[in-house]
């Protein structure tokens, strides 16, 4: 039904010098499984951070890396009833959390984490925790959104509601930063991107950013997102670095401002002052990625609104290495690697 | 219709020794108008800060200080339909927040903030501004209720959705303290108190507590708080203090859990790693008292629950200084001015 | 400060025989009150309905008809602090609902019901009861608002959560019906739209209707409606109707599917079968205008979307009574009646 | 493991008569299947109609009946990681449903539906489909919870958020009724129950009933209700029985009131007059037991609030006819069948 060899990129220790192409047997799907043969993978940031070593450091090896895959149902279970062979799917990174609330204990069913990542030709996906792909995208578009899409999604319009007209502010261009702006602007909100490149905020503005930030010539980024709206500060910001900088987004929000914490690129601190944030009523809320019922919800919105992720680079599959060195230089949109 | 002399408590600088009773002229009502005749005011330890120049620095002079007050309705303006003189009424401490979101610009109309206070002995309220007092309740009692019962009531019952079972953790005795215990023990809740005696948490225990930990023996009292809940944390933590007290609160949350920052009697800010809130989807949220629907609803829970307010101490209106002075002592409960 | 002579469109009883266009004097403004110079007036089916004795029976005479109008105020009370002289307003028709819930008791303070109507140079609003006019709508434009665009976007936007690909079937279009279908368009939702006409729904396609159905031609829409998508059967449909008509409605919705009430052209009853109703967990609603808060919400997203409301036709102001019978010819859209 | 033989009570075709206990093979756990020993199972009204054919008039024969039903687990599969062996569970009766929405076709995978049922000595629970029994109910009690208590529980805590103080109309005191009394009762609702007979209604102001109607002697029960409520109306009305009494209920509610359907008793229509619907902005929602996670949290609140099922009368295993018989007669509380 399948090939017999099953190659896969397998970190044996941390480093990207104990990353290693290996070949392995195709496994076995379960009553309740699906045997995917994968067609492309996208890369996060967090992924090189665990191969570094830094995120998870008591990883256990050997171990595949990314969460991140689209591919093809090649063999199904016994049992399961949701899914055909021949059908295009994405998994749900989060594989415990079908909707609602989150599982209790955080993250002990979650790809290329405490799961196995998606570095191989096949991977094996339960059928709860599995979503058709949307069909408006091609594989390599389809394979950039269990994480950073649904990050974007799922802090802009599954914990929140978006009003048109709101502003929002988005730091960066990375993929769950253009992700957002995407949805920002098809969700008719006043969207504020931060970047320390004119010529990145210039592309942003193409994509239907309203306005934009250089918070290298403007370093007080969060005095000028409050002049753009003529004092009264923004209503929600996307949160991707930490530290000092969640401090100016605190202070970028309106009364009853929103700040999602999606990202921590840079400090592990958040740290503000407490009388303006009881004052102006702010919420500030952690966010884990989303559920599957989100992620089926978000295709759909994908679908209606014509959105078409960005892709930066793409690599082939004997170019992980590269792949993952591309993710230090500040991609605009997703590297993604084909698996065929 | 009213006595010609109005009494009143008025600072005319910062300072305890500032603060003097002086006799100036009854107001008279404005259309939308209430003219009341009080009968007890309610000390917040904000007063305090506010009398000693600490929280309003730039406040203008005279000025005559308290938030809380319940009075007889003693003359209506003309167009005034929501109330009719004899009626007893309760102020609403943010005069411009009716219900939904709060106004865009904060504290333009807030009772002994940016608007005048209670100590005296007749003050105006818009008939937007008031609501009835539970009739459950003494004038001593009910006079505790608009800042201190709907601080903690928005924070349990309005921002979000008590589930019996759940536990909620309850910094300290004060007057907010208290009545989240009355609520949380209404509600179904697991209260676990944290204070630096034992004597009072022996009383919150009497008052339904499920919990007390003294924070003075267990410094530690965030790992006690998962300790009691078998390591999963505490669903909400209703945050008082500040500084290092809020790293705690957060350390003892669960997953999906949230933080009230409704206090801050200690530091002026607040930091916490970002990796756990992340993971764990926490939600702060900074609260500012509440609105009037919300005032409303609480009052009909309070008879409905019979819940009633726990006094530390009650002072004539010649006592002032000393009741502003008792703030200081660590009440157990509310301090109550009569005004009669 | 204005003009001596207040012309009016007065009721002396029903019928649009006596309804004459009279001089009074121009109101004076109370301390919180605006008095606004009207600039446009839209209509809405009721105002026919008010003017004919059908749905007020009991109406007190002379009565000013209508609820809708844009105009610029010409003079504020003492105590006025929302709004300025020369500063263009619209009324919000329930005009003590600013925010939450409703008043407990319904249309105590109804613009052209409990209150008087808008068929005047001059009107005083209450300045908790106005809204700023969006400056991209021009008078004609934003006069359709106050009732039609408000009764759509709070179904839409406040009563629930809009997803974009979800379905909704929006019946006829009328006023009401058209602003749904741009909100629609505006939030990514593939709306379906039913009218008698071919014609219509060919100008609604071209408004962003996703599919029409002609309910003459296909009288059992509900049945196409589940057609068009794929069985499951529609997320949301605007009941515009009664009777029979709601009867199709709740056959057309998918499982955890919304119908809202929002008119009543036809019948006076509304009947459906309890089975599917419990097993699809159906929600009804019934909905009434909205608050202040959304409708100032919502000209934030007019504005954003640059939405323009579909105008049927204009008429001068000695035209009142051709302007109501026009009613009767299903408008494609709002009627609108200058006042200058 | 298990012993040989497994009893059950088996239909070979509509009508008490077919209905017979027969002896089988007890059924082997795939690897995410719980094997579980039944200790006690309740009967529900829509049990009787299944068994009489007026439900589900395409049933497949043989099939057991009933869906309610605590159990020991006494054999795990190989890849169950939620249970243990030797904990006492309940079975989530539409087993398909997790948390948040419900799975878009409905009732696939319900127990005692499209799913077998439960009256037999071992039953088959998958691991996402069950969930712990409260330690604080013996196994009578526990029984009584999958249908009967989180209906109740679904309607007053979960799609909506009861205040204390409002008012709640509950019709009858079968098994649904007097769990949303007890529920109510600790909540701070107040109740109102309606019953055709004082005695019951004497039996439900001991559990808490705050007012009764008997609607025998009362038949306008729902202008005694808004007498009740000094002429607002209830906040909420838990429908048991369709038809013209849906229209008493809908005449109840007070402005923003809700109006769920949890049952059919009687007519199979609901009908009601479309103003009031609109003016009041009612919501009448349709319900269908509810989600795992809701079952998790009442179970929670259950332990918390002491609560204790009414039960009506407890059969042996051999007289499974005798209690569904009983069903017809009324029955104050719920009726249990030991299966050991």
């Amino acid at each position: 039904m399948s090939t017999p060899i099953n190659r896969s990129w397998q970190m044996s220790g941390f480093g990207l010098s104990r990353l290693s192409q290996v070949e392995g047997k195709v496994p076995e799907p379960g009553p309740h499984d699906l045997l995917v043969r994968t067609k492309a993978v996208s890369l996060n940031y967090k992924d090189k951070m665990i191969v570094d070593g830094v995120l998870i450091p008591d990883l256990a090896f050997p171990f595949v890396p990314t969460s991140d895959a689209v591919g093809e149902v090649v063999a199904v279970g016994s049992a399961v009833s949701r899914f055909q062979v021949g059908q295009r799917v994405l998994g749900q990174v989060i594989a415990d959390w079908p909707d609602g609330d989150a599982p209790p204990v955080l993250h002990k069913h979650t790809l290329g984490s405490s799961l196995s990542g998606m570095l191989s030709d096949h991977v094996i996906f339960g059928e709860d925790a599995a979503v058709l792909a949307p069909p408006s995208l091609g594989d390599i578009e389809a394979a950039t959104l269990p994480i950073a899409a649904l990050t974007a999604w799922f802090a802009m319009a599954e914990a929140t509601k978006p009003v048109p007209g709101q502003t929002i502010l988005i730091q960066g261009t990375g993929g769950v930063s253009l992700f957002a702006l995407q949805f920002a602007t098809a969700f008719g909100l006043r969207a504020i991107v931060t970047s320390s490149s004119d010529e990145k905020l210039e592309r942003a503005r193409k994509l239907g950013a309203w306005q934009g930030i250089n918070y290298r010539t403007q370093p007080a980024w969060d005095d000028a997102a409050r002049e753009l709206t003529n004092g009264l500060g923004v209503s929600h910001v996307l949160e991707m670095v930490g530290g000092d900088n969640a401090r100016r987004s605190l202070n970028a929000l309106a009364a009853d401002g929103r700040l999602s914490i999606i990202g921590l690129l840079g400090a592990m601190e958040l740290s503000f002052p407490i009388l303006p944030f009881m004052r102006n009523r702010i919420t500030v809320q952690g966010l884990s990625i989303g559920h599957r019922r989100a992620f089926e919800r978000m295709n759909q919105a994908i679908e209606a609104l014509a959105i078409k992720p960005v892709i930066d680079k793409v690599f082939g599959f004997d170019e992980v290495p590269q792949a993952l060195q591309h993710l230090e230089k500040g991609p605009f949109g997703k590297i993604v690697i084909t698996t065929t």
